[in-house]
């Protein structure tokens, strides 16, 4: 639109006539004069339109929330004892000349108001398209789309190469059970639940790659914390020293994408009363075993031996390093070998613990990771043992029979670690189309679709 | 790896011992001496092992192609007549102190230098982990990370949002025949033929949006042109004037690739004998009507009347417009309105004919797009025209009740764009990990998977 101006860049034009276009948020009658607040992506303004402007004060007393207008008029610094500090600005304001409507727009079925607004997650849902108008939501996701970027530039920055992983993969190599499954032309195929093996492939030719893609999960599972569709960021890396090499950058990145929300989404921040989670210098590392110990010494709580975390136990061991070193990220490492994934390294010294990692932030998991296995005939030796068919990874294979450094790597879901670091209680409220056992989009009859 | 020197920095080195690690490209033994070929993500450079050296030429004897290697030594230039100008530093070599075997190699397959290697597409997807790590594969994935950067950076510069598509979709509200078929639970449900339903959304809560997403198609169809996974560049935005801000836009999105590519990828450019097309200041646009008239002008085959172009069309359109005018592309747009989707806004003075567009580059589509319908009640009646179940698309219908202004938006897949960039013959070449009717990495069997 020519000579449109945004409403954040309003205070530049102070005594001039500009044209604004945008959303109706609320409209206020007062006597002769109307008052309505007007957004664009950009921020919020008050229009005053006063008796004088014949037409354009019949066109407001007609207009509603959410029409939309193209609005001229002329920026007024506001009255002294009409300034309000606390709202964008709350300094100034439109004097309206002339109103046209670009579309009208149908009664709200509720309060779309910033105070007002107060609904339901499965209201929320069922009205997606409306919502997300609103502040609260949009503000969850301009974090997200912050995570994402940083990620992906602290990944350039560090020479990683960004591939696009697939989404419909042949056989899974580990059976089927949480896979979903697509009918691909007369055959089967299934939607990946890790770029895992195809990003240890990339990494085998580019050295450091990178994916932001979907990986998909069919537990038939309805938790606060389970989507079927997930925004996973994964990143792999060789030429390493030690798993610790792997363990460092993922906590550069974290570090990073902390950095980055803080500084670009103060205002997103603050609307939803998030606080970002302290990284010190340089965060605690614990085995499983210290782990454990430090719970029954803490708390007389005997998980000693347990083969994994369960959830008490990353809310005790995160309270035990928060109170002593001010940090609410841990890193564990050394799990059970048998108890991963095949490719995940052994300990050289005691094979029987893996350099397996995992992150954990205020008591939840927010990223897992760790060093692989690189030598070709210790992964066949895993495969075998591990009971997997080397028909069905084969590519994966191919790439370790041709000479692979010492490499590692870490992923994190973007939904994940957005509800944890905005506090949500929902991880539906940190994806903007979830996915669930009910729900695509709209709840799913019992008739199935 | 601590220490470590990247190959593109060794000239800063001269004189100086440094270490490498990275892969065998090549070995040549002469006389006492061994030469090597050593790669990492950086660059080549050749290694000679000199005959005093002896533990260093014992393992320089040993070493075969794509082993991995640690190496120390000492940069030196090449004397005056062992200078080759041609190759990356052609005028340096290193001298090796000595040599870590971090991981042997089997044999290859297949020749692997740059000047040996000549596969078949089969053979080349057949053995997709190993041929990754060839400069003319690399060259092609690092020319598609450009185009997919630039488009995001252009679109964040223009101030669009970012969002994540989904790939899983409820019934599609425009029939089944060539969407993939998903077993959600004791449910059915599809993967996205396209994000066009839900960036309209997004557009209607942020204004400009986009989305670097997943489609795929079901066409039983194993042509040069065919994937059944594509990567998919959206973008909309609101508030214009007309359906030639949209244009505009996808234009100026294009130029921006362009230049990045020609700026960042000089060298795969070379490596790949391509040549970024001719786009200039202002892309020729004709109506159908125009091409089709154009076309019997020139070359006496008359298409007028004709709903849509077909590729005979296309390449003779982009030859009359490149004669004319030395540009690569052309836009056409104003294609019969009941021939494309409901949401394709009619222009008002020949509602027959829409406001779609295609822009084509040397004989192919490369991006289509167009202006959309905004206005509710028309949007209805559109559903009700093409007759279209409405509750299939409630969600989407529900963003335009409440005010959405005028609006429009293009897409292009990012293979199709790699493929037409490259001049490559077979759009496998442009997807690191292709999906076909026949293939999901490897071979689909007759007995499915």
């Amino acid at each position: 639109m020519r000579n449109r101006v945004f409403i954040k860049n309003l205070k530049e034009h102070i005594g001039k006539e500009v044209v604004l276009a945008g959303w109706v948020n609320i409209r206020r009658d007062q006597g002769k004069m109307v008052f309505f607040d007007f957004r664009d992506m950009t921020g919020i303004v008050q229009c005053v339109v006063l008796p004088s402007h014949t037409e354009a004060i019949e066109k407001a007393k007609e207009i509603r929330p959410e029409w939309v207008l193209k609005v001229s008029g002329i920026v007024n610094k506001r009255p002294e004892k009409n300034i309000n500090p606390d709202v964008q600005n709350g300094d100034i304001e439109l004097e309206v000349v002339s109103i046209e409507v670009l579309s009208p727009a149908h009664e709200l079925p509720f309060d779309m108001s910033l105070e007002g607004y107060n609904l339901e997650l499965t209201t929320e849902l069922d009205n997606r398209a409306l919502v997300l108008r609103h502040p609260k939501i949009q503000a969850v996701f301009k974090v997200q789309e912050t995570i994402i970027d940083s990620f992906r530039e602290f990944m350039k920055k560090n020479m990683f190469f960004e591939f696009q992983a697939p989404a419909i993969t042949p056989a899974t190599a580990e059976g089927g059970a949480e896979v979903f499954q697509v009918s691909y032309f007369d055959k089967k195929a299934y939607l990946t639940q890790s770029p895992q093996l195809y990003k240890q492939i990339v990494m085998s030719a580019f050295e450091r790659c990178f994916s932001v893609n979907k990986i998909f999960r069919a537990e038939p599972s309805s938790t606060t914390r389970h989507l079927t569709e997930i925004v996973s960021l994964d990143a792999e890396m060789s030429f390493i020293d030690s798993w610790e090499d792997v363990r460092d950058m993922a906590e550069e990145t974290v570090r990073f994408i902390l950095k980055q929300v803080e500084e670009k989404n103060k205002e997103h921040l603050k609307i939803l009363g998030a606080t970002i989670p302290v990284m010190i210098e340089k965060t605690p590392t614990l085995s499983l075993r210290e782990v454990q110990q430090r719970i029954f010494e803490k708390f007389k709580r005997d998980v000693r031996g347990e083969k994994d975390t369960n959830p008490e136990d990353e809310r005790q061991i995160c309270e035990i390093i928060k109170e002593e070193t001010g940090s609410d990220f841990v890193f564990i490492y050394g799990y059970p070998t048998r108890k991963k994934p095949f490719y995940v390294y052994p300990n050289p010294e005691e094979p029987e613990y893996n350099e397996g990692m995992d992150l954990l932030c205020r008591g939840v998991e927010w990223l897992s990771g760790g060093r692989r296995i690189s030598d070709y005939d210790q992964l066949m030796k895993h495969v075998e043992e591990w009971k997997m068919d080397p028909e069905k990874i084969k590519m994966f294979l191919e790439a370790f029979k041709y000479g692979v450094p010492p490499e590692g790597g870490f992923a994190f879901g973007a939904e994940r670690m957005t509800m944890q670091l905005l506090g949500l209680k929902n991880i539906r409220e940190a994806s903007m189309f979830p996915r669930d056992m009910n729900r695509i989009d709209e709840r799913l009859g019992s008739d199935g679709y």
